[in-house]
C-alpha cells in the first residue's frame, strides 16, 4: 500500500481565461480540471501518464458526465477531489467532486477510462489488483454516464476539420476539444437564457489531424439535446445536453 | 508606494492540457499566462478588472510580441515576472519574463495596452502618474511589437464564425483566440518541422459574436508569415509569425 490516500485533493483557483463571457468556468475548462487531477490521481499511485508509455500503453476516456450545480467565477479558490470507484478487466471507473470555498459542493462527475496499446490502439487488460487498492467508498450521487443512443442524422450538420490546437499530446483529438466544439453549436441566446445542469459524452473512436467531421444536434425533449460528432457517417462521439435555468 | 514590489513574481506548474501533440505548451497557453500574470499584477496594484469596471472601463490589449526561446514541457514549474515598461496618456506597456526550473529566460513578451470606456468602446486617458509608480527598470531584450503591414488579399481566406467559447468576460472575441485561430492555419507537418520563434500581434478592432470573419496567411519571405483576421475586408487584427529549427 502506497503512502498516497486513496481520494485524491487538488486545490487551485479559477483563472480569467478559464471563463466565459458570463463570467462562468466553462465545462471544457471542469473537463480540463478533471483531467489534470485524473492523471495526477494516477502518476502518485503508479499507474500515470508515464508508467503507462513505458509499457507502452495510454489511459484513453470512454465516458464522461458532469453535473453543475453551481459553475466557478472568477478567482475562486476550489478543491477537487478524485477517487477510483471501480476496476473490472477493461474499464475503470473515476469520480470527481467539486467543491468551492465555502466547502459547498458545486460540480461532480463521473468517467470511464480503459488501457490501449499504442501501437494497436486496441484496449488491453487493467492491472485490477492494482487499481483495486484504491478503490474508494466514497458516494457520488449522480447517475453514471450511459450508452447514448445514436441520432437519427435528419438534422443539418455543421462541418469541422481536426486541426492543430485540438490535438492531444498523443497527436489524437483531445477529448475535452470535443466538449468544446459541441458546446460551440449552440447558439449564445441560450447560454444567456439557461445553463447546461448536465453534460455527458460517450467516445466511440479517435479523431485524428485533418480528419473531415459532421457535427449534429438534436433537441429530443425540451431542453434535452443529444449531439453527436461524425466521420464518414459513423458516430465518433455521442453526448447529451441538459440545459436548465440557473 | 503600495507595498507590492514593481516586478511582479507568478509561480505555477505547466499541466498535460495546455500542451499540444509534441508535448510543448503552446503559444496561446503561453497567452493565457501572460494575461493571467498581468491580470494579478495589475490587481495587486489597484488598476486591475474590478478597479477598471468601477470607473465603467476595462483593459485591452492592443499589441503583443513574443519570442520563445524553449517551449515548456510537461509538469515544468516555471516563473512568470512581469512589469510595466512606459505609461502614456493612452498607452502603456508591459512587458514578461518566463524562466523555467532552473533560472533560465525560455519567453521573453512585450505587449501594449489601452483602456477602453465600456459603454463607448472608445479609449480612455489613462492615470500615468498612477501607474508610472510601478514603471521598473528591467530589460525585455526582443523587440517592441510594431505596426504590422496590410496583407494583399489575393491568398484564399479560410471562412471562421465567432462561436461561444471563443468569447471572453466582456463578451467579445477573446485575444488569445484569435492566436489559436491563425496558428491552426498552419499546416500540422510545419510544426513537427519547425517552431514559433516569435508570434507578434496587433488587435484593430473587437470581434462580436457570430461575426463572420476570413482568415489569411502568406509567407512573404521564408519562414515569416503575415497573418490577418478580416470582416468585410476590414482587418480587425494583423499578426506576423516567425518559423524556424527548433
Amino acid at each position: 500500500m502506497s503512502t498516497f490516500e486513496k481520494v485524491g485533493t487538488y486545490h487551485f483557483v479559477t483563472e480569467q481565461y478559464q471563463l466565459d463571457f458570463r463570467g462562468r468556468v466553462t465545462i471544457p475548462m471542469i473537463g480540463n480540471y478533471l483531467m489534470h487531477a485524473a492523471s495526477n490521481h494516477a502518476s502518485q499511485r503508479g499507474f500515470g501518464f508515464s508508467e503507462m508509455i513505458e509499457k507502452h500503453t495510454a489511459w484513453v476516456l470512454s465516458r464522461l458526465a458532469i453535473e453543475i450545480k453551481r459553475y466557478p467565477e472568477m478567482s475562486e479558490p476550489v478543491t477537487l477531489f478524485t477517487w477510483i470507484d471501480e476496476a473490472g478487466r477493461i474499464f475503470t471507473s473515476r469520480s470527481f467532486e467539486l467543491t468551492d470555498g465555502t466547502g459547498d459542493s458545486v460540480v461532480y462527475a463521473r468517467s470511464t477510462w480503459a488501457a490501449i496499446d499504442l501501437q494497436t490502439r486496441r484496449p488491453v487488460p487493467l492491472d485490477e489488483k492494482a487499481l483495486g487498492v484504491y478503490i474508494a467508498d466514497r458516494l457520488c450521487p449522480i447517475e453514471k454516464p450511459g450508452k447514448i443512443a445514436a441520432l437519427d442524422m435528419e438534422t443539418d450538420g455543421v462541418p469541422y476539420q481536426v486541426k492543430y490546437s485540438d490535438l492531444d499530446i498523443n497527436g489524437h483529438f483531445n477529448s475535452i476539444k470535443y466538449m468544446e466544439h459541441l458546446l460551440d453549436m449552440f447558439d449564445l441566446e441560450l447560454f444567456r437564457e439557461k445553463e447546461v445542469k448536465r453534460f455527458e459524452i460517450s467516445f466511440l473512436s479517435e479523431g485524428r489531424y485533418g480528419m473531415p467531421l459532421m457535427l449534429y444536434k438534436k433537441e429530443i425533449e425540451p431542453d434535452r439535446f443529444t449531439m453527436a460528432i461524425c466521420h464518414e457517417e459513423k458516430a465518433i462521439c455521442r453526448a447529451i445536453a441538459l440545459w436548465g435555468k440557473g
